[in-house]
């Protein structure tokens, strides 16, 4: 416990425990947050199920028992010592300050509060002491594509000192919740209907936009960031280097919250940060590969052995034997997964490396709840 | 023509038009040369095809008329002015020397002669004039993962000067040939079977491996390189950050050969180039996010107009309006496609940009026609 910290109280349930709200239970996130607070050593007492009106009064198991769930309002808030935030932007920027004005302390996993210098923006392996101090009672978590990488980078940091982060993404659709998870499968399946029909698959322009057309109609017409179509373009058998919405200087807001997020957690406001972000057709994990250059000397040796003792790193490094993160294997794991460390052939002090995590648990849903953990610890 | 360049000669066919010989005519690049020799104009006299002796008598069109192939050997070679090879490294190795030493000029896909300090390394649109340089009466055409990127980065490096690159590559598995494709092709529909049979794919660790192996038999479980599996693990859902062979200090064949090709390619010995090689689940075109450092100050709408006045490059930048570069666009069509261009809000002379280019068109069978043109003009 840092100076600023504060133990929750007075709530709990009748047992003493701390009452837990999850806000956005059903969702893709929502889902993976209950199946691992099932898992995870068990420190509430009531967990509280609560979703968008739609959704009230279905039932969703956590720890082996069903729980019906809430609509989300003034009153399923409540009561709850800590609430997880698994909502769009814009839910959250409404209901986070409603929680937060109940005393109740909130893990929002949204974008609203990220940038917000009342709110810390927490990663626990790195900066965890950091939950202490949250003067509007609220907790951000990163983005997933900042967390598929960042403790790995954090724990190298922490030994050499980061200077400059130049990075590219292999994004999966679930990042885009199940409208994104369900668009790959349609397009997939129109595309190999459509293959098994004789079509060259990926020999002529345009060939995918119109299988995909022809398959699932105005999906793939749907405009960037339709719910029908989270991607910007399909992207069954292609990858789409444009995630998020478009900012300043060409830059997608993805790319910029990926550099602002890292200075942040990181503490290095000068840090000199590139990202390129593109979604790839995986269902679960992103990658990142990753060019690091820090104030020191690197070594693959010392980079393998600072990896292997990382608190939520595993090195997975010998290529020949086919050991190299990929999302395939990485998926429904909880750590970040790091690999092809290779230092760089013209700079002493840079490293090349490839990780890989679990964009729903690590990236988000996991994330969350070491963060509400630590709030109760 | 430069001072060393000769023309072909005295050879020719009954035409006087010079005989171009086609090696490897039945692979995946050689299928995409002569679909390219049928397009192109039409400057050849005989075309005569040569593949593997399994091959021989098997008969291929080509500008509109069918061609028997002929089995490699010295005989079918003679005679011919020019001499395409589409070929693996290790029968190159062999008979680009003996087709050589008959006089004719030989144009080589493969590695085995395009770091010999007497094998010009040509991309038409940068150092064309280096044809006429050919000691051996061999020219080298690079890798399908520096073709995809060159022409472009040659554009942005003459106005600019660059000192470094920095990139991140998106392989289509085509570059493995038609078992890559294959491979692909098979993962997908055990993957698709098991996924409507209930499997929730890309949630469990060692799911795909599994749902792969259980489809596909010995093709999942078959060494790194296999003929029958040339991904390095299953490349369905996922992305694979190893291509090639293990090479030193943890960098593969693949990245360390960008990094020669474009050095040489570019006449600039001393060029930092850091490059990861990622294979992704596309069938055709290549795609690499490129960060570029130049010695001069760089500007968006600057970089906008080199890369539109490129030949062989088209821009392709406005997101808002779907407007960037993707694998499923670009397949099937000749240019190097530019766009996602951005200046580092770092470094003033740094840019950021994602490019996509066909790998058997511009990536391998288009630069290889463009050379043999190149030496007949």
């Amino acid at each position: 416990m840092t100076p600023f910290a504060r133990t929750v109280g007075p709530g709990g349930d009748r047992t003493g425990r701390p009452v837990l709200a999850v806000v956005g239970a059903t969702g893709a996130v929502g889902t993976v947050l209950l199946s691992l607070l099932s898992e995870r050593a068990d420190v509430w007492g009531e967990i509280r199920l609560i979703a968008s009106p739609r959704w009230a009064g279905r039932v969703r198991e956590v720890r082996g028992e069903d729980v019906s769930v809430r609509a989300l309002n003034e009153e399923a808030l409540k009561g709850a010592d800590v609430a997880v935030f698994a909502v769009p932007d814009e839910v959250a920027a409404e209901w986070v300050p409603v929680a937060a004005s109940n005393g109740t302390v909130v893990v929002d996993g949204s974008k609203a509060f990220r940038m917000d210098g009342d709110v810390p923006l927490v990663v626990p392996e790195l900066n965890g002491h950091a939950v202490g101090s949250r003067p509007r009672g609220i907790i951000a978590s990163p983005g997933c594509t900042t967390l598929s990488m960042i403790v790995a980078m954090g724990a190298l940091h922490a030994e050499w000192g980061l200077r400059e982060l130049i990075v590219s993404s292999y994004e999966a659709v679930s990042a885009a919740g199940r409208t994104g998870v369900e668009a790959l499968r349609g397009q997939l399946a129109a595309l190999t209907s459509a293959d098994a029909a004789g079509a060259e698959l990926g020999r002529h322009p345009g060939d995918i936009r119109r299988v995909v057309a022809d398959g699932l109609g105005s999906v793939a017409a749907a405009p960037v960031g339709d719910a029908s179509n989270p991607h910007a373009t399909p992207v069954a058998y292609n990858v789409v280097p444009f995630t998020g919405e478009m900012a300043e200087g060409g830059w997608t807001s993805d790319e910029l919250t990926v550099r602002q997020e890292t200075r942040k957690v990181l503490g290095l406001p000068e840090l000199r940060v590139a990202a390129t972000c593109v979604r790839v057709p995986v269902l679960t994990a992103h990658s990142v590969s990753v060019h690091a250059r820090f104030e020191h000397e690197v070594s693959v040796p010392e980079a393998h052995a600072i990896l292997a003792n990382a608190p939520g790193v595993v090195l997975c490094d010998d290529p020949v034997q086919g050991d190299f993160p990929t999302p395939a294997d990485v998926a429904g794991t909880d750590p970040t997964w790091a690999g092809r460390v290779r230092k760089s052939l013209d700079d002493p002090c840079a490293l090349e490396l490839f990780v890989c995590a679990d964009n729903l648990r690590k990236g988000a849903a996991l994330n969350m709840a070491q963060i509400a953990e630590r709030v109760v610890a």
